[in-house]
């Protein structure tokens, strides 16, 4: 049997410890949202289109910025809107299409939440690295998203 | 108002960089795992018992080590023994406890597919990095784990 290449015990350790940070980071993150009633799914909708003109993006654009499947995406606004943070409106110039639009009370709602939940970035991830660290974060990660993009075009 | 501590451009780029990078990695991961009709925490799963003393682990403890609630693992493991890779056994020293016992066909499939799977961790991960890119992660990554379970076991 040929050598399947396996794991070092130093990459190993980096996969793992990749795996549960983020993790128990994102638990941590979603806990300290939920004291404002979001999730941190929520949450980076919520930033998509606050910083987007007019506070509106097609559900398709939405869906690749957040990385989520358009029918995921369909059933979290759903949960958004009856929670009257989004709307959804018809586009005009494209029958097809369907615009999440952000409502008055989300855009206060993103206000209030940003400067809270910067802080638990910080406290839980950014403030833990060295400014040298912060920038290989950037350059791995940057790597990763750039070949799966790649993979997924080339199909 | 204070100054909330908002993220420097590159603080936010290395934040969004490893969230991306993570959604990405996890749904490549899942799609190359369903051809054996995995999802990745099943894998992760599967791993955890394969490398227990007589393939069997305390519910509560498959629950930490793959961080997740224990209703959560409950369905997970339900979904599993349906499919016949795991097997739920009550423990003779404890009446409250249960283990979850991997079965021959769960031990076959994590043979199976243990080696395919490390070679997608390594084409869309670890080869992607510098040895010394490797051990920044662990380190980095190692340091937000231990970061966080500090905070928990203080509450």
């Amino acid at each position: 049997m040929e050598d399947p290449g396996w794991l070092s015990p130093r990459e190993q350790g980096a996969w793992r410890a990749h795996l549960a940070a983020h993790r128990l980071l994102s638990h941590q993150l979603d806990r300290e949202l939920q004291a404002f009633g979001l999730s941190l799914n929520d949450y980076e909708i919520l930033v998509n289109l606050s910083e987007s003109p007019e506070h509106r993006m097609r559900m398709s654009e939405l869906a690749d910025a957040t990385i989520q499947s358009r029918s995921r995406l369909s059933h979290q606004i759903s949960r958004m809107e009856a929670a009257g943070l989004v709307t959804r409106e018809d586009c005009e110039d494209d029958r097809r299409g369907t615009y999440a639009v952000l409502t008055d009370l989300g855009w206060d709602t993103t206000q209030r939440v940003a400067p809270e939940h910067v802080a638990s970035v910080r406290e839980h991830f950014i403030d833990l690295l060295t400014p040298e660290q912060v920038a290989t974060v950037e350059e791995i990660y940057t790597h990763v998203v750039d070949h799966i993009h790649s993979i997924r075009s080339a199909k």
